[in-house]
């Protein structure tokens, strides 16, 4: 599967008048060979030039990796002193033949490290973004992909299952993650998950992105807990928002809006429809309620290997949703100083329309 | 504390004739900032002129965590659109009068996506590798530090105390590595690991840089393990190698020798010295027993918030070591197709000498 990975970016480089693309260790590379390489003081590139085998820049200790790969490739390895390594680049680009090529590169992933290595040895070559044709390879996920993301769903509901029970006022946020963390990796999840859990309680729930801190418990709040597990590569961001014991009337409003607008934003996805129309459906309901300047972020992001990746649910996205893309629902309500509320759940496109990933409970839940 | 950070920043840039310095999500601005940032497709950058308080360009959603700043800063907050975003890029800029500036950065954090927003915000600058600088700030670690990372080793080995007496003939290197991270949490690693345990058998325990695979643990195997806890966002980095049931003769050989090189580098590091004598203290007992050729890596590398900075133990760096430096002594041999071993100390310049934070016993031990 991953040489035809390979002949469809040919094609695609080809399409964009392209002679060659540079990659750096993430999830473009590990799609495209099936290896995990880490982002480190030492540069790790595969440079591609269609036609041509692949070639691989990188420190000879992690050259065995290449033997896993399921075609021919050329290594270029350079030693542990770091003045010798600009000739292995020079060399690596020439024996391509790339010295005044037409080079894409990803801005998101490659570094100034890389990239100054790469203008030394091409001084006359010229470097490109092409983000938007590597993102096509890979934006629409194939069968076996889903089974992976399924996969990456369950065990982070079985995790979280797991996990409620042990809830209790008076612990910190941060030994909740902890337990949570546990439970993931005991459902089964990559020994990397895909990001650490958000575990926030009471004005830290107002706080989209916030880290667990050693704030306790309080009865009143309400609790967000956002949390992935990865499985094969493939991740899964899953939101729900808990009431520790009785909560504000309002929390317990906002939190039946943001279920409403959930639900009208999974409902939103098919396929032909703009990106937009998701985020449209959500935040409609969110603004209907007299809530809209407190949801301030996007309604969701795409799924995959990564975290974050394209498409983008955004009112100004007008990108088309098409069978196999996959991507999150996350609407929220953040009332700055007191609580917060998200409830995410992970769609993929269907010939039908949207299907959740996801199905653990929606509906506010009391813990504690 | 972070305060003083800033104005040794501020020193630091001045002494280098650098007008300012851009830091992107990475462990340089977690020091200058107390914050913790990620890395994703929207940029986060701080941008520092000394005489000046720092700004911040960041999603609006983002915003939030500068109240935990210590000292007065100034927002640039976008919005969800990539189209608004250079705008935003370009008046931050301006309102430090950096149209022309000497600018430093990191070439191993900073990537082209923030690269490319800098350059069209000013085009007249001009950017420079600020990393010997930078790296400068933070290689010498303070008591407070030191404290963190001896927490970090003791949660590290106690896991690994935990862990040890469930391993198995028969089971995964990912079970085994699954379980190790586990007891890791148990155990109070912060949420996020310096990096996945390496669990590696046999012929995998011969790649140094191996992922845990389905690879069942055999009789006979050497059992490489690797693994590291964080906390308070300091980390430890250690390597133990173990022997499953009776190996050959020479795999124990193999130990005994790596064992007395790790001896050896841990002994070579003293106020004054070069790294260079490190790397070679420890390279000299594995070269003189006849498998210098099975040596294939560096000594060490420095360790602190990121489990590979400066200072690196190679034989061609003269760097001095000055009290407070911290960084691994890791010698091994690798059979290649066969087995391997390493053993991983964290170490941190004394008045003394060096002083290993980490204890646990280094002769081979028999398990399963």
């Amino acid at each position: 599967m991953t040489i035809n990975r390979l002949q469809h970016l040919s094609q695609t480089l080809t399409a964009a008048g392209l002679d060659a693309v540079v990659l750096n260790p993430g999830s473009t590379l590990t799609y495209l060979t099936g290896l995990h390489f880490h982002l480190m003081e030492r540069p790790v590139l595969m440079v591609f030039a269609p036609g041509q085998e692949p070639v691989f820049i990188l420190p000879t200790l992690e050259k065995l990796k290449l033997e896993q790969l399921p075609y021919p490739a050329q290594a270029y390895p350079y030693g542990e002193n770091p003045a010798e390594w600009a000739a292995v680049f020079g060399a690596a680009l020439a024996s391509l033949g790339l010295e005044k090529a037409k080079i894409g590169m990803e801005p998101r992933a490659l570094r100034l490290l890389e990239y100054g290595y790469l203008q030394t040895a091409a001084p006359a070559a010229t470097f490109s973004d092409a983000s938007p044709s590597l993102s096509a390879l890979r934006i629409c996920k194939d069968e076996q992909e889903i089974t992976l993301m399924r996969r990456a769903v369950q065990i982070a509901q079985n995790a979280l299952l797991a996990t409620l029970p042990l809830v209790k006022i008076g612990m910190t946020e941060r030994e909740l993650a902890s337990e949570l963390v546990i439970q993931l990796f005991r459902h089964g999840s990559d020994p990397e998950l895909p990001f650490a859990p958000i575990v926030s309680a009471g004005e830290n729930s107002a706080n989209p992105h916030a880290s667990p801190s050693s704030r306790k418990l309080r009865p009143g709040d309400l609790l967000v807990i956002d949390w992935g597990a990865a499985y094969g590569g493939y991740i899964s961001d899953l939101t729900r928002t808990f009431a520790l014991g009785e909560v504000d009337a309002e929390y317990a409003h906002i939190h039946h809006i943001v279920q409403q607008a959930n639900a009208a934003g999974r409902a939103a996805g098919k396929p032909g429809s703009p990106c937009a129309a998701v985020d449209i459906a959500a935040r409609q309901v969110i603004e209907q309620a007299g809530y809209g300047a407190y949801f301030t972020h996007r309604t969701g992001h795409g799924i995959g290997m990564e975290g974050h990746e394209d498409p983008y649910m955004r009112a100004d996205n007008q990108d088309v949703l098409q069978v196999g893309m996959a991507y999150t629902v996350e609407p929220g309500i953040y009332l700055p100083g007191r609580n917060g509320v998200r409830i995410e759940d992970d769609m993929v496109i269907t010939p039908a329309g949207a299907e959740s990933l996801s199905d653990l409970p929606r509906e506010i839940r009391v813990l504690g």
